[in-house]
């Protein structure tokens, strides 16, 4: 772990942890009242802790799939190139099913799988050792990558700002510091006074159990609300920006996020209020021409009638229980990347960030 | 319960009981895990009843408050008039502190009181009795003035209508049959195609546990979804119509009503889908020129941070909870009362509705 602890005082928590080939994943589903650890070797159980929503948020999605994929690699009994390649892609297939929103997870894999395509030469035991470095690498370019975000971001922030943020973009969603919370935690930095409301963003409640917990932990000042109280609060002057993350932005600048994501957008240009997307390039998708082609996860109605084990609506009710929604490009004043911000014309300066690659 | 019974099947469940003395509250902290009735003999019991949300809904609060200042009138020892009538503005006092926002507990109050001052020739004894008849009329003239704003808001529907309600403007809220769900169950008993999406209502949850079972009791379709995903099914198309009730309507047509409900009112007109607000002519507040001047009731931040007894959010966060927002008279299309429908200028037509007066 003592790769972890420069980046404790700056970011929170880690979430994803890996040391001796064991994967350690704080379990997002206890917090905040338990702070359970699970450790996992096999990539089947990784798949599963991606569905079961062990770990969420996009860019921790991708880290925790390439880990998974490390594991399957290992499992391969094949040791010629091309029985090797073709198990590792079914490995990948199982990972890439888990959740189908969050790009980063299919950017993740492909990264794996490119690392093999670049080296036809190597026995295969060398090429699950590289699999093992690129892991570790996107795990650790990760934080990198939030912190330069968190660093563009934080300068379209006036010195003092109330922020609204929808569902957790922080360092529970990503290796450390965050995307949307890196931005805060970057201006926090600069010495401008924060204050952040967390909308509790149901039926996960990753506002309330994450967002809040892991701003607690860093001292940010933090207020909680129910998603259907954020138009109330800009009615009455109380919000100055908007900032949250992203599961997949398509080439022109639509973005899909946690649903509700796009009922904060619309409240926010009624009210004149700047709403900002964070993510890194990894989460930019140039083959979709925009948000309408992005799939949008249905999950189970269990999340809604239920929490915990604590029923809330009558037995037999039926349930939508969509995962996310997207938000038109017009509706966003700006995406905060780790390469600068694109403003305005996103299909260009999007495609232009992804050219220069997410490294 | 005799009296209850030719209401049974037009509006499922009445709430509100009162037989032999003792008023009975259907539990609705309890709803739906439990269907628990509480007797009440004693208005300062009954002013926690309303307090605390054993009771809610504007025209139920203004019929329990009606029971509850006939239990303190009762109580009463003065048997002379103005001892009689001052210990009576106590008590009516006492009932008034318990909400601040919807006027309809006022009103019902001010009902008790002018019964008293139009009948300063009887005894004591007589204007008891007179307030018995009094509050078991307000609560009997509540069911007839939904089934009148049904029917008038029933023609507003088309023959196959997907609405979306936001808390529970029911018979649970009412004396029975329901303001907005009133005008649902009239659209379904005129032969038209009704689906119901019901707003789950963060944070006390009237859509998920009181509308999706009073709705499922009547055996009207009806989806249950988190109130951050209604932006996401209006994009898809899958919503025609909102109806909501309102817990105060100033002169000009803006309306308090349950938090969340602005946020719905913006979504609609943004997604050109109508607004409509069901309300009884005894919740036009024409003392309040707009929206601005409406008391906003904020309550516990128990009630966010934890369902029952489960704690969702980490200790020692902050909390907002404001219980009620104001939606601007522009975002609706119309005000259906039990004297027909106000659409455009809602400052002429309301006043001369509440000329007509509330029966």
């Amino acid at each position: 772990m003592s790769n972890c602890s420069s980046f404790q005082q700056a970011g929170g928590i880690r979430p994803i942890r890996y040391s001796n080939n064991v994967l350690s994943l704080l379990d997002q589903r206890k917090l905040p009242t338990e702070v359970l650890w699970l450790d996992y070797t096999d990539y089947r159980e990784v798949a599963e802790a991606i569905r079961s929503m062990v770990v969420r948020g996009a860019p921790a999605i991708g880290i925790t799939a390439a880990y998974g994929a490390l594991f399957g690699a290992r499992d391969i009994k094949a040791d010629d190139y091309a029985g090797f390649v073709s198990a590792f892609d079914e490995v990948c297939a199982v990972l890439a099913a888990t959740r189908p929103t969050a790009v980063n997870l299919c950017w993740a894999l492909e990264r794996m799988k490119s690392l093999i395509r670049a080296n036809p030469e190597q026995s295969v035991n060398n090429l699950k050792i590289g699999l093992e470095y690129e892991a570790m690498a996107i795990a650790e370019d990760d934080v990198r990558i939030n912190m330069n975000m968190g660093r563009h971001g934080a300068a379209l922030l006036p010195e003092q700002v109330r922020i609204l943020t929808h569902c957790n973009a922080g360092a529970l969603a990503t290796g450390g510091y965050g995307t949307a919370l890196g931005v805060i935690r970057a201006a926090v930095a600069a010495g401008k006074q924060v204050v952040v409301y967390a909308d509790e963003t149901r039926p996960f409640l990753q506002g309330a159990r994450l967002t809040a917990w892991e701003l607690q932990q860093d001292n940010i000042p933090t207020i909680l609300i129910c998603d259907n109280m954020a138009g109330y609060l800009m009615a009455k002057g109380e919000i100055d920006a908007v900032i949250v993350g992203a599961d997949r932005i398509a080439a022109n600048g639509d973005v899909a996020n946690k649903i509700g994501t796009y009922t904060v957008a619309i409240l926010a240009r009624e009210h004149n209020i700047p709403f900002y997307v964070a993510a890194p390039i990894s989460t930019i998708d140039l083959s979709l021409a925009d948000g309408s082609l992005i799939p949008i996860e249905e999950r189970d109605a269990s999340e809604v009638t239920h929490v915990g084990s604590q029923r809330l609506a009558p037995e037999g009710v039926a349930v939508r229980n969509p995962a996310f929604d997207v938000t038109p490009a017009r509706l966003i004043s700006a995406i905060i990347t780790e390469h600068g911000v694109a403003q305005g014309d996103y299909l260009t300066t999007l495609a232009g960030f992804v050219r220069r690659g997410g490294r």
